[in-house]
């Protein structure tokens, strides 16, 4: 932490700062600039973290400059070789580039066996499917419930694909953890604490998409409070964030992966799904996050996407999911990971 | 409900659009332009919502206007007055411009009570403050609890000041209740479904932070949830949103408020403490949303900013805050409220 | 300037930063925290700059923080009073809260001079109109050019009101100085450096919007290109950023205008019409920027606004306009300003 | 155009609405909806434009919806085919992604040239090299001017590479004109409207970057105000966008590239560099765009980074910026490109 003071802060103002500083037993080391003095304070991480709210309204203060990254567990300075996350026997995060694929929601027996059958034998390792899907409206359908995690069990027990799916409240969490493989946290809730914490007491994997609206530092800190109860296997999702331009239904920032990667060990994938909301959309922006060194793509698939009840707009059908899954290898192969 | 077809979309494309629409009971109005074939769908806002998920992948959709309003019982279409919420006695959204003021965080006993007092006489009508805080770092100060409410509680009893605190999750919710006089949803749980139906089905007024990176759209329909399960006395509140510019914390978009109140029945009041994150800037920001018509403000006030546990920087000093009501009259005498 | 080391920079990685910026005259003060090393550089705010490109890019170095403002001219710590800008006798910066109204463009002689009567009888202290317009489409209406200015200077003659209007081009400016009293920058030339420097040179005050999507920061470098070619007579006009929502066409940050009052000695004014682009928002967009501090606002007025050739929707009827100026000096005098 | 009427517009303001269309020689077709009444306007693209203006602020009108999009001679619509754009005897927009490489800027003619021997020997096909700089800051180095050119023209005689150079006002376009194979708008003049007409009647080809706030459809709309000039040779460029993650310097917006693309029928390329400000991340953006199906890049390149006058953070080494070809060749066959 460097304390900045403003340009004509009394030398009185410089002294009390100090002091508060060494009131709580770290050091301070004072450097007086010829317009400002700057206070470097010295000590770990988590304790110079409270000198902020000790010191950044003192008379005097301008600005406070963190040094120290806030998150730990998730960091790449605390754990430095690359996580590897199992789901099912797959690895997340290791050679290959997995590919997690499956409907938007789960709306009934066979259209999910139909797609889970597609996605495996395209070579998808995974499947995704939602049975309690977050809404803007109350008034749009809102998934079904166990009966659509009963549904994605029996696809497993058909496919083998191991399953990953969201739970969106503490309530629903026992539910979801007796049929899934992999609880996903949605966006809205990235910062759920309270759900995150609880499935951070989980014997589960997570998959923690980013917030819309969230900076890669504040992702780290959602994984840190999962991974603080516990629960290490994290894996990181970007699908898009909010920006001023919505021609398409969010901004992909596929540059948010390598930087996860650099801050963290934890693996991170791409949802060029959620990130483009338009299944035209989805194949560039799949093979964008590929070359800029994702882990993996989630990716939705659907039998007959105009019928879908859900983001039908944005679901590949069989064939474009097979013809995105042989470029995905492609360009894999050449930034040198298998898929 | 507007579907624009593409350039050169087919006569068969463009007459299984309209059998879709008619298939599901509502009427289709085919307009042939030059270049682009444009069908209205014609039927009840609800309805006409369903016919989304219907149409907007099929082939031949260019995309889909909404010309209804996704919002019902929040909008000023279905309800033309203003409401008024009365909490603890208190209007908002009546004549008089209200102040709610108190700490960021409860802290201890002492420092509650003497804000307390303090926001009292200087005519703020209701007390806030944090029992639940939400911290992006789990390793901040996250809260006193149960003995934060209870304190609050002892506050109210010393002041008649009722008490707006915030509810993280449904497992606070009971202890919550049986404190506070309005529940406070923070801006990280607008989207948070399942928290929103919980409060939907309690007796209290609700008070709706805007999310950081939500439209004005989707606040509304937030406060949908919680009126679709009974509780109409929701309060909206503008506490700043993400953008690009992070000169101050947030940026306070003030002319959200006269732009929900267009769309919306509801009291809209402003956040100059969240929204800016600094007390030297709490001035303008408030007396610029009263300007721009807030029906009230919400603002953090401590005895001693410079050791508060949370927030340090944005909390007013007591002379501070008597100073901010002197002019926040002034203004609202101006734009011909009380206060 | 503080540089930040590495976790891990080597001992010959910090002593090369050091030498290279005593190697330019610098002072460099190191502090070795417990996980890194911290590099005050001292000296006075132009030199440090010119040490950013010398080290930002040298092994080791994880990032520069700057403490000293990048500014000098347009910066409060090189002018501490409050600057006055006077233009045609009108003082902007000084007591008065100064509204300058008029139409989005000039579109003949009876509109303008129309309007011109009824801003000055409304209490408007100076005339706004476009001659020159910028347009996002190259098929849009782009204003009358000289003949344009002619009106307007025939609008002064009748009215006494001085003259505000854009310059886009360094051909246009001999045209428009010899017409203008006030020379406006629009928000897309912001950053169009030539333009800057060429009104720098020019002896009439100017009018700097900020860039749509510019930081406080940038915006002061822009008067600050100005300002270095001589020119001192800035007034800096807040008009509305880019973010995610759309709902009004910008949104206006109205803190913007006290921190720039803060950061500099420049006279802050905002425009409510291009911030919301919408007539039914003004009057509360107009009243929250008033009500933050601002020294002025420019507003669009049109004798017919359904008729007017470019952005029909924001303009002002006379009758708003009146009503408006009504409120202004209601909030201003609350403020503790004329009007 | 589709115009959406307010709920309880009243008959009287539906005929005006569509007088006033058939007063200017279109077709207005109502559909009276259960609770608004709507308007489509049938003509061609550029009459319906008119439209807005004459009736956006009719009464009783909520809002217009466009159907056809603004631009037209850059429009997929208008000219169905690819276009490839040749420089110096190299297609952009063919079957190769090209890749342009150089210095930030031109310092020296021995680091232009040793740059310029580089970038070929690895694969580039055109050199890129600014002699004029635009600058956040008055007081930052601001390119050598006509020398550069010089120094970039002798580069081109030893190399065969073609040059790519900013112009950054009209004043300067004769000169790089005389020295330049392609013209390059930079971000802070994508719409510098007389800049872009004058560039519209050079012979030169122009890369035409996109604004850093800028939509895709504004960045079509600034290729129009080119190729309205007559001047068809404009290639797009992505750069990043600003938004509220700071992380890298931008947010590479890599989805824009396909989205330009299916509008456009212009070619389209990445800038890794201007886009994350990093050198250590300009790898995974490039090899990220090409993905998404970039037409190519262009990459910074230094023969010593760190002691760049300007951005020595994104600059490449050498060694770098060879292993990033290698990269590209790879991912750019995966996709079906050669390179």
């Amino acid at each position: 932490m460097v304390i900045v003071m403003r340009n004509g802060a009394t030398q009185e103002e410089i002294d009390s700062v100090v002091d508060r500083i060494q009131g709580v037993g770290l050091t301070a080391h004072l450097s007086q600039g010829v317009e400002r003095a700057i206070i470097g304070v010295i000590g770990h991480g988590g304790d110079v973290r409270m000198v902020v709210d000790a010191v950044e309204a003192m008379p005097g203060v301008e600005n406070l400059v963190p040094v120290t990254k806030p998150f730990k567990l998730s960091s790449r300075e605390f754990h430095e070789q690359n996580s590897v996350v199992i789901v099912n026997g797959v690895e997340i995060g290791g050679d290959e580039v997995v590919v997690i694929g499956g409907p938007c929601s789960v709306e009934s027996r066979e259209q999910t066996l139909e797609t889970a059958h597609a996605v495996r034998a395209a070579g998808g390792k995974l499947l995704r499917g939602g049975a309690y899907k977050p809404r803007t409206s109350p008034y749009s359908f809102r998934g079904m419930g166990v009966r659509g995690l009963e549904i994605l069990a029996e696809a497993r027990e058909a496919t083998g694909l191991g399953i990953v799916t969201e739970v969106m409240s503490v309530a629903e969490l026992p539910a979801v953890v007796e049929y899934a493989d992999m609880l996903q946290i949605g966006t809205r809730n990235m910062q759920n604490y309270n759900l995150l914490e609880a499935v951070g007491k989980c014997p589960l994997p997570v998959l923690l998409k980013r917030g819309m609206s969230s900076t890669v530092e504040e992702w780290l800190l959602s994984a840190e409070y999962v991974m603080a109860q516990g629960n290490k296997k994290v894996v990181l999702c970007e699908r898009g964030i909010r920006t001023f331009d919505t021609s398409a239904r969010n901004t992909f920032d596929i540059v948010a992966i390598p930087l996860a990667k650099r801050l963290s060990h934890l693996p991170v994938i791409g949802d060029p799904s959620q990130a483009t909301g338009n299944a035209s959309l989805v194949h560039a922006a799949g093979l964008g996050a590929v070359g800029a060194g994702a882990d993996g793509l989630i990716v939705e698939v659907h039998p007959d996407p105009a019928r879908a009840l859900s983001d039908a707009a944005q679901q590949l059908t069989f064939a474009q999911f097979e013809q995105l899954m042989t470029t995905v290898r492609a360009v894999a192969a050449a930034v040198g990971r298998g898929a």
